[in-house]
């Protein structure tokens, strides 16, 4: 039976200090719910400290990698998924997730964000940049929810996936 | 040889009476110059009006659209890319455009913006929305510039081609 | 660490019995080498039986979809990746796969086949269409074997994995 | 109005010299008609031969690339759309050609048949490879014929369109 995927998406290359703590928590609460953590599988930045989150707790994980073969990935992904697409597999990740969650922000992740709300899917911003907050929410006030912490986040995902259940 | 592409990105059923006129004019102002138009292709707001514009001064117009056949398609295209691969071709549109001009806002054409900015494309924003101005301009201010109307983009055009070929 | 994938591609529609039982075979025993699975994800025909294979012996399977939902999914996949690409998820799941098999034969089995030879992938063949094997052998018969049995599959698989290891 | 637009696939490194005066003469013949050629776009066989033939009598040229921008492109090509996706821009070559044409044979390709088949295109096949013959015949024989000649393939495409616009 399909295992809920959460999607994890920030910044490689510019995330912060908060943004790198915040993500290694994130993957580890995700883990520990059970539930599979995506990200954009390289290993860098919030992909990378997400990913050994939940892997430090046993967890499952799976990186939807831009290139066409492996280079580069984060040691900790599980299932690597080998597009080829560059930027473009930025709509797989959204379209995968049960829900994203955005981690600190920069232009890929602003693309997955948009990307998210177009295709329906609920995102919860985490990051202290305030431009994005009231960019995002003017864009789309129904499926986005700024959260402050990644247990605030765990809490929000679980009220969102009851919601869908019943 | 290659023709010059200029894409113009714009919401589709959300337009504002200003985008749509916006639009119309960027898609003469644009075709006058012998480039070529590039939109999403479909029969709605932006894509439709930038379309008939251009066609109205005798322009080559192409549409790349997200179904995986030409339902739905302006009239005013004259070069169909069915890609079959829904908002995952914003990235073609994108990487298919010397430069980008987001006429109007939505999740869609941001979702173009922060692709071309993440492809290294210069974008230019011609839109009344706010939030759209500070969040795109504090993401990359090098390669975003916000312009005030149709013919002030042409002009912006006209320099970065120039910047580009010397 | 990342997981070994072997992807089995096969028709949806129009597999015939000994495809079937070939597709439940092969999904048992790769699954029991402790490879995870990778299909095309829906509830059809080789994809369907192959991922049911895999789960009877408690495997991980992998579904990755042309739709840009989980409509039309197997039930026994556990991890779908939703593309909404249609037919061009096809590439994806040739480049995302470590060896491919070809069980069966029909169009979209056959675009896989050409693809992950294009990509440079190892491709085993086990159908009784004889016009197939002489073709593929016809354009590449340096990365395409012809097996006979899901069994003769996995010692070629082994063989391929411990040449990729040493 | 949306243009008529013949797709012409062939291999890049491979090409017999039959297959490059083929391509020329095909480019030439379909440009005569006012149809549109697309191609994968790259300077090298079939592909570049073709854009050349279409461009010596003034013909309009599309190029799908493979890549994330025009480095390889033929110079012969009008437009360039830059999908950033290698070989899985394959699908979009053939759901943007009313019909396709096979000439010559390869991985690419044959790859490209199957998808333009997969995706219910009528396609012709002008090759010698008779593997291909009998290879594609016994999948597909409604939606393929076998032409022997440049010109043999054009009255093929009247009928064909034809058939369509009635």
């Amino acid at each position: 039976m399909r295992k809920t995927i959460i999607g994890v998406m920030g910044p490689g290359e510019n995330a912060t200090a908060t943004d790198l703590k915040n993500a290694y928590d994130l993957g580890q609460l995700i883990a520990s719910q059970g539930w599979v953590l995506l990200t954009g599988g390289r290993n860098a930045g919030v992909m990378e400290r997400a990913t050994q989150g939940a892997k430090a707790v046993g967890g499952l994980t799976i990186g939807i990698l831009p290139g066409n073969n492996t280079k580069g990935i984060s040691e900790a992904v599980d299932i690597a998924i080998v597009t080829g697409m560059g930027n473009g597999r930025n709509n797989i990740n959204v379209l995968s997730s049960d829900l994203v969650i955005a981690c600190g922000m920069g232009l890929g992740t602003a693309s997955e964000i948009t990307l998210a709300l177009k295709n329906e899917k609920q995102v919860l911003l985490l990051t202290e940049h305030r431009e994005s907050q009231i960019f995002f929410t003017s864009l789309s006030n129904q499926l986005i929810a700024i959260v402050h912490s990644p247990k605030a986040a765990i809490e929000k995902i679980k009220t969102h996936l009851d919601l869908f259940r019943n």
